[in-house]
């Protein structure tokens, strides 16, 4: 399915600062960037770089006279999310992980999969297999945590969201993470543009990885699986955080828009991961 | 400066074949891709892929049924070449060289670098410094070799255009890199759009690389230094061929187009050295 | 001068188990790993791999027989720690770090930098200079943090060791990361052998990077700068833990041991950095 | 089975020189190395670097004063190929590859597949399936080109190869690597200690990439398949040089042994391929 993107970032500057910004799409085995355009309000020093583990891709853009500053990205992007049948996934064994999968094991800033291995092996310890650990801890985070606009800020961590049992969509797959990992389940942290998302907002979700392949999770099930376009991967939103910013400027306002782009008419997958298993389908994306 | 590009690539297709091809601009520190869309004249598999030591990017289509196929591609480009000061330019020695530099003093299937260290030593062995050293390679090219369309083909390397003393930009590009990594200078190859050649082509020219930093060298003098906008970057054009093609598909065209998309008048760098070199500059591209 | 360096790990396996762990030596441009012999006490799965942002070498070692199991590290390690005048030190610019530095700005696990910003302003907002601030950061550990063994466990991160005002060498490194990150420097967490450290231990410090250069940071004073032979690197002690278990396994015993081996006679740095500076000598290692 | 290796590589250097050579072993899926020593029989500047796109080792020596310089290299490696059913390999679709397999399919320096279409589609087009393909070629460079010393040179490419019908076995992998890619068979080139090997020296063979896995071909069948251990990886020798000379140095001597060196009696691998089909057995290594 085709997706026309549209954000934009707007800033007050005040002293010459730098915005590093990830807000464009990446092109994966699982989606396609047809058309890009990324442009400001005024003359800035633009450029781009690749980051982290999973090389984010990042907007560098300097500001040095004062006044507002923004920026806008647009995109075309077809999405072609893969499922894979829930019987033929199996356990990954440790000294299988490569190089690329491991370190999704160690803790982060705000996934302190360390201190959750209590409370982890007692909640779930229960639970044969990987995914359907991964999938409880889904439906975990469904039941116990409540859904908050402002419930949290930039520094609540997996152990706040534990702790109030409140978040926003950034939280839930913070405290989803910590509780994998410290199940031995590696899992990573992935903010999309997500259609359907009321109100419109950059969204966050959890990556497990099991039997060779990472599987989106969304505890929040505010959004259809299927209608996601990847942004950034990372292992927390330190890693991938929508603007980090530098200098003398501050926020003045986000703007999403994510909207289908093609007369194809699709079904949107339901966000109940039960009807998906009754299908023996787990939605994985790449 | 600005550049509005624009190049298809038209294909027949009998049986199912994959297309390998670079033909989309690169961010780097020297530019940045503002605007960028890829489409097709039909359905397409469609997928991006970054190969080799400097991270080409490719698109590979797959196309099952037979007939024509196009893929066009345009984008908006802001290219920001700097220059650097002749005599401030210093020796790189072997030992400081790193891992992204060494592999482009080793020969390669069209630059038979080992097969040249006698005539490049006769012919430039007296000049002193590595920079004054390919600066007389380029020279060399200008005045020894002539630029004849359909003088070589696919098959064409470095020897056959020095016996030949003819060949396309290709050709000139492969004998100025044999030549200098014969002379243990590392040098790469680069396609670009260029601003102001006729008839509009993809063009390809030498990067060498003295004292940290890569200088382009055109020893066809063709097109302004300054107007072009980089593709890919590799070895030779065995890293960096516009296409390549697997199964059942040939050729049927190629159009390419590169204008000017600001306002500002900029003035174009004139394509002899000897000027720049009396200007004290050197231009060099990242 | 050469080290002669013997570590080893020995754990007792109930279960079948896989130990990653982080012990051997890396090759960098500031030393060389002339000799290295890794044993066990008995058979098991052994495989080498290279993790996270700077390519850490672990040995991956995998037993399913229950009983005693003993990794044994023997590595004879070149180590040329260069320094720099103090006063041709320069600030970096935001915009001009690479892909390789960045990540070092971003808060992790145990450096929760986010949450320091206050406290750094107001500490250390009146130095100028990234170079000076970091060393006053280094003295006010040296002066506000007690070294007491004992005093934190595997789960406590800067924020504690702030407020407790008392760690070991894992605490004093990722509380001086914090603050550095805080004052948006980037900073990275080292373990290394350290000659001279009673007792021997593994021993861990802080790296900043100021103007294109790494330089090492030991709040604890416990060793001298240029005795220190790099293990690994990362962002805190989640990249960069010596050892990791997962399985039936449990640790009983390190030993660490690292001795002069060469007959030069070359002076030990002072562990005090105003006698460094006096000489006008920064040491760096890379 | 554990390997113990020894080589050295003697120069005689008249002016400053640098030497840069790949004699260590990697550590990979298929072997472990245990034990490692390098020593030089005077000073000199030692450095490592991993070089081109399959992170090979290299040594960096660089000696000032002239006179004879040795570089002694000795390892124990325990080396564990493995077999997989030749019934069980499947062919690789074009668009299945990834991006560190594209880059085997184009032609290079002593491989210049592209001038081999035509002969190797007439020879070996009829042959259903890459893996049999792959087979066919090995069979058939056992056949036509005869091994003799000294043949070729240090210029020799698959081209003359193919002319003159004779090589050593630098050539038969050069040739095998031209034919598979011709074919459209992913194909490197291998250097190795090949234990067996009469006299001693190093070895070179051909790698070909079939349904998701490399395995070993070795046309000269002067060695057995699972005596070999991995030294370097590349397109071809221009990538996988034992050592490549800068400025006033010589070589004098190298010298080569590979040992067994455990007490497990282990069968050697028959070198004849059609004894490990019978087997259902093809060997590979990572």
């Amino acid at each position: 399915m085709k997706f026309s993107i549209h954000s934009s970032l707007d800033y007050v500057v005040s002293n010459p600062a730098t915005i590093l910004c990830s807000l464009s799409c990446v092109t994966t085995e699982g989606q396609f960037v047809l058309e890009e355009k990324l442009s400001t309000n005024r003359e800035a020093d633009l450029s781009e770089i690749a980051l982290g583990l999973t090389s984010n891709r990042y907007y560098v853009a300097s500001v040095n006279e004062p006044g507002d500053f923004s920026l806008n990205y647009e995109a075309l992007v077809d999405s072609c999310p893969r499922t894979k049948g829930y019987q033929s996934v199996q356990d990954s064994r440790i000294n299988s992980l490569d190089a690329d999968t491991i370190p999704f094991l160690f803790p982060s800033r705000y996934c302190q999969s360390d201190l959750f291995r209590d409370e982890a092996s007692r909640i779930f310890g229960q639970i044969r297999g990987q995914l359907a650990t991964a999938i409880a801890v889904e439906s975990w985070l469904k039941q116990e945590i409540e859904y908050i606009s402002g419930a949290s800020n930039e520094g609540s961590s997996a152990l706040e969201t534990f702790q109030n049992q409140s978040g926003v969509c950034r939280d839930f797959a913070h405290l989803g993470i910590a509780m994998c990992r410290a199940l031995t389940i590696p899992a990573r942290y992935v903010t999309v543009y997500a259609h359907g998302l009321t109100p419109q907002d950059f969204h966050a979700v959890c990556e497990v990885y099991v039997g060779g392949q990472w599987y989106v999770m969304d505890g929040t099930g505010l959004a259809p699986l299927n209608g996601m376009v990847r942004i950034g991967t990372g292992r927390d939103a330190s890693d991938a955080a929508v603007a980090t910013l530098f200098g003398g400027v501050g926020g003045a306002g986000v703007s999403v828009q994510s909207d289908v782009a093609d007369s194809e008419t699709e079904e949107f997958i339901p966000v109940f991961r039960d009807d998906l298993l009754q299908r023996d389908e787990v939605l994985y994306l790449l």
